[in-house]
């Protein structure tokens, strides 16, 4: 037994970021070559979209898929946009670099929150085929373009650069491209058609993306245009304070540690959401804590009191005291209308009926659901309907029997609107497809590959009601 | 648009993977107040598991669960073993430090391998109740224990220490604790009975441990004793290298540039398993590779050969070079007889049938497959039987129906072998259970929580032909 403890510590070190998704990279979605080469597409597209969004740009996108290498699976991966481009000093970080990103702590609806993706996308590449990935971006403050060639040093988690440069971005016509962002990279991958493949997942990205233009030229070389159906883009969303109901007792601890607030009322007026200078002295009072306390010197028991009072655990005159709904100018519904001009543009329909249900909270995260229900033609009449799943207008393609939103289709009785359904239980049967739509400031997803929601009551129950609403419209009308 | 993409290059900051995972709980299985106290057993009792199987040590280990308040949900965890203990030094970074350990490298079966678990657990105890975890630590070689209270700096991935110290570890019969670890904390959590539940979840590990001695002292005082059927530990596993065949580009490309060898031959013979001088040498002539060329000067060009050859893609005199198979020591199967002594102590049962598959190898990965089938008393004849799904030893309890494990099981007619099953797929119906065990040195998760296997067709091939072997045997027993 001797010196057991000793050696089996000395064989014990960190293991980086980079280390552990490259091992684990089915997390990441990276799981057989069909489904790498859908991730990379969907990594791609979700960062443009999110950056045209966030630089107010009507998004032009272009997806190229080439087969360089047929027996051994090699196919290379263009996409590019017309975006805001990405400086030079920040593009290896963007891409070489897990966890880095701007979407971490920022309360509001986006595609990508993680900071994985790209970089994901780059380590995949330079695994199956040892190679860089190029990327070209113009920013509008410069003449010329940044080019460079991005890998990743997996046991440091930092990118590794070579052949950079600058070059005049020409477009056809003969102009210079103003913005915008080009990736190309290589990898072990296989283009598949069919219900899970490249081409549904840009469908379907248009479906909940009415405002984008994509294009996607094909392994075969043909064109698949889907154009804008709207000039308007998405609401502006608002990054939003966390909202008491929503916060843990270790990061209230925390924010009271790092905090530089001199009195605990302006630190919990400032830095929440749904809490007014009455509600900041109330929660104080009812936590029995000084409103001129400072927020750095508060003791494990009076954060615990507070963390008490945010829940209503504590009350004042018998009752919890009351707080505001955080504001809902963090998210950006699709809106009825315009999911019925995406549903129409991508399925031939005799009937489309939607419904957005109005923003609601769970824990503190504001949280918004829409649903379509499509009679289509050319559909089968004996098989289950098509289930179209997006979260923060983000097509799900995978583990649809696992998902929440399934879930609460599941749940319905359908045959009361007139669809075929077992037992009244499980998908319907039906020429028919129905949409669901999650917005919300905190999808929780059950892996990083963000392919299936985690399972939670509330949203289920919105998804439901949402689903019942539109039934009864359907009801109606047949 | 002038700005716009400094400006939010701007808010890209680097995000430490504590800061992830305490946002990503979920990943880790603390997504309910119920599975939150089954994770945190879960993670302790592994490594519990694997410290006494390294160290040689028949595990006696006892899971003590209080609740300190019943309204709020606040438990206490308290899990102690007979292993090795860990020295003083490293106990901070193994509970306070995510991805550090000692078996992310170690090609072998282990029940822990990402650095994440015991760690994620001081981090959740943290989060939901501001408290630290309290460790005491006894190794051989020194009379006194070192205790230390853990938290995690979520913002750094570093440990946070208090109230450390040395103390003399003293037991009820007045003698000294010689080598142990004893794990105590706090969270919000919910203990719950049923078949999720922590009962179950060691009810379950007696079975795959039978050589381990588990007792657990539930919130009411009442003692489940599971005692030890056998004094054999289970064998030795020994780490092998990467065989050829599971090797990516990327890792050999890396390989060769860390690599201190002089020569391209005892590089591959000393740094892969399967591969004779012979093999090396032949390896190197199919990729037209000199034998006396250096690992650090291959070119890109190169390397791709080599890997080519690895896989068969380039060939000597027509054919593949043959490699040999890993070696199957780095598996350690629980054996049929053990499977059987584990199943008789805690099913009641009339007949047992069990089967340990030979090892095989999958993209360079050994693995073993082993089933078990459970007739038993007391169990419902007109429900699905109770499936009991294994990895490395360690229990799978969640997501039963997206795990491969259970689909290999739904794949089977059933009713050749005497069960009611509908249509002949799915779970079968009858008063039985059966147990599916994996052992391998890459077990694929879904996710870090570890709840269930990812699809891979050679593992659900074997996991078939088990059972299919194993039915055989039951037709001929009914």
């Amino acid at each position: 037994m001797a010196g057991t403890a000793e050696r089996m510590a000395k064989n014990q070190k960190q293991v980086a970021i980079s280390e552990f998704f490259e091992k684990n990279k089915h997390f990441l979605g990276f799981d057989s070559l069909t489904r790498s080469l859908i991730t990379a597409v969907k990594e791609a597209v979700d960062n443009s979209l999110d950056a045209c969004e966030e630089a107010r740009i009507l998004p032009d996108i272009r997806v190229k898929i080439t087969k360089l290498d047929d027996k051994k699976n090699i196919v290379e991966l263009q996409t590019e946009d017309n975006g805001p481009g990405i400086p030079k000093r920040s593009i290896e970080k963007v891409f070489g670099q897990l966890l880095f990103g701007s979407r971490f702590h920022a309360i509001r609806q986006s595609r990508g929150q993680q900071g994985i993706g790209i970089t994901g996308v780059v380590m995949y590449c330079q695994l199956t085929t040892g190679q860089k990935t190029h990327v070209r971006s113009k920013i509008a403050t410069e003449t010329s373009a940044a080019v460079v060639d991005i890998g990743l040093d997996t046991r440091k988690n930092k990118a590794t650069k070579s052949n950079e440069g600058r070059e005049l971005w020409e477009l056809e016509d003969g102009t210079l491209k103003e913005h915008g962002l080009e990736v190309t990279c290589r990898m072990k991958a296989k283009y598949q058609r069919g219900r899970q493949s490249v081409y549904q997942y840009l469908r379907m990205t248009s479906i909940v993306n009415p405002h984008a233009d994509i294009t996607f030229v094909d392994p075969d070389g043909d064109v698949h245009h889907w154009p804008r159906v709207t000039e308007r883009l998405p609401r502006k969303v608002e990054s939003i304070k966390p909202h008491p109901h929503g916060i843990h007792l270790g990061t209230l601890q925390r924010m009271c540690t790092e905090s530089t607030d001199s009195r605990m009322t302006s630190f919990l007026y400032k830095n929440f959401s749904g809490v007014s200078t009455r509600a900041a002295k109330q929660l104080l009072e009812a936590a029995e804590i000084e409103e001129k306390g400072k927020p750095k010197s508060m003791k494990p028991d009076q954060i615990r009191a507070l963390i008490e009072a945010f829940q209503g655990e504590r009350v004042l005159n018998g009752k919890p005291v009351k707080l505001l709904n955080p504001p809902t100018n963090c998210l950006s519904p699709i809106e009825e209308l315009l999911i019925k001009k995406g549903l129409s543009k991508t399925i031939d329909s005799r009937f489309v009926t939607t419904m957005t249900r109005s923003p609601t909270v769970s824990q503190g995260n504001p949280y918004q659901v829409e649903v379509g229900l499509i009679f289509g033609d050319g559909m089968a009449a004996d098989k289950p309907v098509e289930v179209l799943r997006f979260a923060n207008r983000v097509p799900l393609m995978y583990q649809q029997g696992g998902c929440l939103l399934t879930k609460a289709i599941e749940s319905v009785d359908w045959r009361q609107y007139g669809l075929d359904q077992a037992g009244g239980r499980g998908v319907p049967k039906g020429p028919a497809a129905i949409l669901v739509h999650l917005a919300s400031t905190n999808v929780q997803f059950t892996s990083e590959a963000k392919e299936a929601l985690a399972d939670n009551g509330e949203v289920m129950d919105e998804v439901r009601k949402a689903m019942l609403e539109m039934g009864r419209g359907l009801r109606k009308h047949l």
